[in-house]
């Protein structure tokens, strides 16, 4: 499998008061279809990941929504599956490709959340958990820090740890101009800021974003090649599904759909975990990243805390994880997220990412969760 | 392009108060899969195509959701378009099948709506729409009221023939035990029936509806041939966006979405609309189905009322449509309409529908809309 990333486009992430859903949708499939030297009017089908926008903004239907804002008049879908609808729908567009029957798309991923009271987005991100979840009065703070506190119990991983991944992110976010707080914060500030939900305070939680990302993508049998070092090729797509309910997993301490997309993804890759040299995955929570570093394989189950703490992953380490500064510190606007980690790792390829492009990156990878892991995207990208 | 498919799935549509989402959408998807003869396990992907789910019963990431209570792990997505969310999603299983991915894929469209209290319903339906519409106050009877008032003044239309495709359609109803209104009106009981946006009365509008479809498909290339009177394939897919706004059209008597994308599946799937023996169209308002027979070419433009009323697309006539009671009378569970429709064309081909078959029905014809016509996806079946 070979796909072409022609273009890349990304709005700021963060509090956007000035701007409309519409407008970060725009903004961002400009900048990609710019990006890609494409005409507008080239692009034959449009995939637009949201999540929320019913609710929040009451508009549905948003893949005819944003073809129709940029004149389009090709095919256009919506895709959803929680915080994982950008994965989703590069997965899907990927699928469109290989078919045949599109030769160049455009992916926007796009989230307006910040226009609505803190209650309503809570209640509404409810909608990736199960009803049992819901009834039960649980958020996805509580999910997720049911998952941290069984990862401590069994395997030893301490507050100190999860505050790691945190610190780590805020640096890299420090270097992201783009990034909803780009600023260093250090252990003490994590530990000592409010406690949202035990063992999570404030800083080992994703925040509230608005946002938008994009992608142009070809078939790899397109005429035309890219220049040098612009050459970006998405090798591997995979996505698994594991119960809605995080009650119904076998095991609190991992998530199978990470190992399931990573292993298939992987192969069609034709590469081993080994060979990631940068990667960007879904650190909600603290600890999802700490789950994510296991579940791929990059470090042996419960070895994560550890493996983070000791810098493996921060810029300048071995294998540098979330060098925009993650959904943590770059910012979570659900529907972008797994667009954005693309569009990071596309230009950490195309090696243009100044202070924080990791050096002699040919291959990296992207991860993308949706609910407590009831569905995870795997992405494979090589020079 | 042939897409193989093994089975369909149906519950009755109607105000199913006894029954969740959830209940339907794991009901069609069995019913289908039984019918495939494959093992639950066999099916790779599930596409699930829904609307309102987010808004009306607090639940996102369908596509987790139906493929955990089915026990699958593979990939699962939620496909949505406003009321062509169905179509839409069988068009994007149609894309990963053809791209080799998957091998088996299910689909269902579900929409559970009765549950919520009317004004609820009228305006998380204005998510379909656009925002300047929405701000407008206008609501999917007025929009399609406009249409049919210009259709009139143009090419007069008169309120008799808008009322003949009601009762065709609830006289087909009255063949299926799945509809929502399985008995026959008259003329006079349409245009006495309370007015609700002239010149529409309440038997102009499709219903509010609860129900779920389901499809199993496959590659064509995948082993295993299906008994004799059970060949049926999808031999043509495709979808056209048209601007969001009814507004920024060119014509209010035309949807131009829906002659590009038959033209383009017809010639897909290598035949031409006269070679059409049945077809399962968007009447969500009468005027819709007049504008249909126009728009896919089974009439001129401008004579689809006296099309439909003398009888043309009547069983018994010389193209059938809408043989399922079309969403007027069969109803409009939106997600799943779509669906239905092929699911509809399905055994029409299969040639075991009854009081309601068609005979020598052999190359049959879906077209399903989004809003009021930004989105459209047209599918060609044969055997």
């Amino acid at each position: 499998m070979k796909i072409k990333v022609l273009g890349t486009g990304l709005t700021k992430f963060g509090e956007l008061w000035d701007k409309s859903l519409f407008d970060l949708a725009q903004e961002a499939a400009l900048e990609a279809i710019g990006d890609s030297h494409l005409a507008v009017n080239q692009i034959e089908a449009v995939f637009v990941a949201n999540m929320l926008s019913g609710k929040l903004s009451g508009q549905d239907h948003l893949g005819a929504v944003v073809a129709s804002n940029l004149g389009l008049s090709g095919a256009s879908f919506r895709i959803e599956a929680a915080c994982a609808s950008g994965g989703l729908a590069v997965h899907l567009a990927i699928q469109s490709l290989l078919s045949g029957t599109y030769k160049k798309v455009l992916v926007v991923g796009v989230e307006k959340m910040t226009d609505s009271p803190a209650s309503e987005i809570t209640s509404a991100l409810m909608g990736a958990g199960s009803q049992t979840e819901r009834l039960a009065g649980l958020t996805f703070p509580g999910l997720y820090a049911l998952m941290a506190k069984a990862h401590m119990q069994k395997y030893g991983t301490t507050k100190n740890e999860l505050a790691q991944v945190a610190v780590k992110n805020h640096y890299h976010a420090s270097l992201n101009d783009k990034a909803q707080f780009p600023y260093e914060v250090t252990e003490e500030k994590v530990l000592e800021s409010s406690c949202i939900c035990t063992p999570f305070t404030l800083f080992d939680a994703s925040p509230v974003s608005d946002g938008a990302g994009a992608l142009v993508l070809s078939a790899d049998d397109e005429p035309g090649s890219l220049p040098a070092g612009r050459q970006v090729f998405i090798s591997g797509s995979a996505v698994a599904t594991d119960t809605i309910d995080l009650a119904n997993r076998k095991s609190l301490t991992e998530i199978t759909a990470t190992q399931t997309a990573s292993q298939k993804a992987l192969k069609q890759a034709g590469v081993e975990i080994k060979d990631i040299k940068v990667a960007e995955v879904h650190d909600c929570f603290t600890i999802a990243e700490i789950l994510a570093m296991e579940d791929l394989g990059f470090c042996q189950k419960g070895e994560g805390g550890r493996f983070i703490a000791k810098g493996t992953t921060k810029l300048g380490g071995k294998l540098p994880v979330n060098t925009s500064g993650g959904l943590k510190a770059c910012g979570h606007p659900v529907g972008a997220t797994g667009v954005k980690q693309i569009v990071e790792i596309t230009n950490q390829l195309r090696g243009n990412l100044g202070k924080r492009q990791v050096k002699g990156a040919n291959v990296g990878l992207t991860q993308n969760v949706g609910g407590t892991g009831a569905t995870v995207v795997v992405h494979v990208l090589q020079n």
